[in-house]
């Protein structure tokens, strides 16, 4: 029986390197428990409670070390309980500065933590969650031939090859919704921020919460040069994760999301991966 | 005091001249009563469930004549009402044909009814919601005359201008949900596939649940074609109300809301607007 | 990587030997592809599409045997995929009667389908989720003792027993949405219908779109009569299921959650379990 | 012609007489345009997020002075429109002790601001909302009698009156949610705070997120003590308005809304009430 808790919150400050960061993570929990031998959940829920509530005096420094830390407490007063598994959510705003008119702007993320107890063994999650934009590639191409075609009829292959270079073609496009996630091993750490940069960078183009006209001009020219599936989304975001997470050891898991509000229709397209390190290493450096 | 039911669920079979519809509204009640006169919830709540059920038997034409019926049983019970009102947004199913390969899809909107009860006079408004495509004007806009600007430095204006005729210029778009609700007076009707059709009709582009490539290039190309603002929807939405209605009466109210969720922002743009049809009339027959 | 697709709807005519029932469920599709052999999402969705399109004007008569069908055909088309899922969801009513004043009420609740194909293997589950009434048996002992200890000041340990047996100790109570799903090995068949009322019978009470007071009074007493946790409702899902289908075979895998959106806290409640008829049996035959 | 900005978020620390509070409110902005001549989206939303970032880099003492800030300059660019209204809502952590044990919890509220603008005449709100808990007075009252029935079989009318009085009696309870908003003229000032406890103190009982079982016991005890439709709740809320802002001018306008997650139906009752304070004092003082 995996009994839980959905949806609870607590302001935490973390203190990271860079400062104080203050949020209000959503926090589940959840225990698993050999038949016949679950906790009674009144209890369970208490003693969570009680138990963030005295790490919360402590000083934590990332969220997902507070998760590691939960557990362990978990484990030691429900030794009979098989798994463990804590994750927390929190709004995150970062200042940056739009693309073509560098004014400042304030952009909401998400910050994601996990830790997951099995076999005894504590491995902690640290994650992302960002929002931007994906140009479809296979509507882009269809305007590719059908635009190259009416343009040859007046002019050269040569000049219509510039034309298209010039021109940047429709396609339809849409919000982009990426996540991911990194074991982080004891002894290392992994900053959010750059998983922000990593998501943000794998997309068509970032989206800014206000945009000046020359902004705008520039995020969808950004856009439309690397159009993407959600499947190519996820891949670029692999990809780069390999090549910067060069220290995490092999065993290190990778997990990626990407789901998008399509534009030409009323559902959405997800694509998935989870993958170890070594298994990503093994793609793309001997790709 | 307004008291009120939220998320009633019925099954209702609804005889259209077309056929019958199954449809499951979600239905809300709301009722005011002057200051230390409310009406006590439990009886309330019972007493608007028992006359829904009553009139489920009856013969059902259409949902804003149920809302209607509903109102007027409430105001007998409870004479001594300020105001009240009921709406009722239900799925609904269309099966049409995709614009290129042609072949059937089905698509969903949502059938919107409404009666609001005040000065013993009773209105009843049917409407719809459809899902579709909105591009931007200004970022389409921009790209122009960066475009216009490149080409010159190799072709002539004539050129130029020939090439931007051809070629379906970037932009950003995105899913857009609008809304139309039209008053319908006593001895009038309004048909909600009409109201769709409006909709679809004035929006960048419809959408469809299911494209061929050839389908998704029409789709894109009709959206980039016919650039719009949400305030562009809204009032182009109007101006087919006015166009299509003739015959409805000066005094007959519309409402029209249409919400982009931007692709290039994480918040959401909105336009809206009541009007009287006289109010329509002067502003779209006296342009 | 995996690759789905998530809310897609379909009007449904489904034939069961009770009647036709019309569901428009929200689907979701995922497949799983080996590293650097994912489908293009594109195709994979006009794919998908055509397929569904073309079972629907088959005789379906049951929604788990669409998905399987579905699957079938998926795998066929993309024969190197290492796995594919596809799940449904769907608002379904059901006629009732309330328990005291037998009056008759629509009640909503969800039908569940879903197939996944491992190693050739297509396994189907049917299952419901229902919404009902759970109290709290911690707070009611709390409030047992406190009750005890005051009247035993002045009544006979008799007299107290005689007493409490009579009066419904007050506990906090508060809506529950319950699932369940059940593995239908080929050549068995499962009722949703029979799934709700499992459910419903799990819970401390089921609930009614509309009470007479003198039902209400019932469904009180009901819930206050059999208070339970989350874990308690799972459980009785399960004794419940290994009742009721002793004719399914071993290999048969239920899934069970329960979720209580706790009336004392902000945040939810919820257990789990997912396991196998012979397991099941064992703990609840042998016990 | 109405246009609007939807989910604008912005992390914004507000500089309060007992300490600085970091809020990351979600925004909403809407301007009313004479027919024909409303401000272009994208321009609208440029200057809209301009504005606020600037005012962001002063010094902010309340929402709702930030919400009547943006409106002044709002309306000065667009001195054409003919109504602006915006409104933030903000998750807030308080710090509590529970009921009986006393221990440490944090409890979560929303802080609301909201300014309007008609006539020239800029008029600012501050609210809260909180949840809580209900308890049904009908199902209470229907196991009263019950009990009340089938104890006099055996009691005298006196002991019953003792025992009834002693023993918590059953009702059905569940979440609520309710929001108060008063308006706030020149030269006043209201305190969130004091709305979060008026709200707290006008439900069945307040909930928390953590309860030892002394505390649980002690708020079914308060709850059912306090039985209340959603109206009572309003009427509380109003009479507690009355009586704490006795220094605020009759017109000053009140706005409260309480909505309950019903446990014995999957629908929700609310009720809700504008009233001035002059209305409002008149009511609550004469009666």
């Amino acid at each position: 029986m995996k009994i839980g808790i959905l949806g609870l919150e607590k302001l935490i400050e973390v203190q990271r390197s860079t400062g104080t960061a203050i949020l209000i993570p959503r926090i589940n929990v959840f225990m698993d428990f050999p038949a016949g031998k679950s906790a009674e959940h009144h209890a369970f829920h208490e003693a969570t409670d009680k138990m963030i509530s005295e790490l919360l005096s402590e000083k934590i420094t990332a969220l997902e070390e507070l998760c590691a830390e939960i557990i362990k407490k978990l484990l030691e007063k429900y030794a009979h309980a098989t798994r463990a598994e804590i994750d927390m959510e929190a709004e995150y705003v970062v200042l940056r500065r739009t693309p073509a008119s560098g004014q400042k702007t304030q952009e909401m993320y998400k910050i994601l933590a996990r830790a997951i107890s099995e076999n005894g063994n504590v491995r902690k999650m640290v994650g992302a969650e960002v929002t931007g934009m994906t140009s479809c590639p296979c509507a882009q191409e269809g305007l590719l031939e059908r635009s190259k075609k009416m343009l040859e009829k007046k002019f050269s292959k040569k000049e219509v090859a510039a034309i298209l270079k010039t021109v940047p073609l429709a396609s339809h496009n849409q919000r982009n919704v990426s996540r991911l996630l990194i074991e982080v091993p004891e002894n290392y750490s992994v900053n959010a921020d750059e998983l922000i940069q990593i998501l943000e960078n794998s997309m068509s183009s970032k989206i800014y919460e206000v945009l000046k006209r020359e902004d705008e001009v520039s995020v969808v020219l950004e856009s439309h040069a690397n159009p993407n599936f959600v499947e190519d989304v996820v891949r670029k975001i692999l990809v780069n994760v390999a090549h910067k997470y060069k220290n995490l050891p092999d065993s290190s898991v990778v997990f990626v999301k990407s789901e998008s509000f399509e534009s030409i229709h009323q559902h959405n397209a997800i694509a998935e991966r989870i993958s170890s390190l070594k298994e990503l290493r093994r793609e793309v450096f001997s790709a």
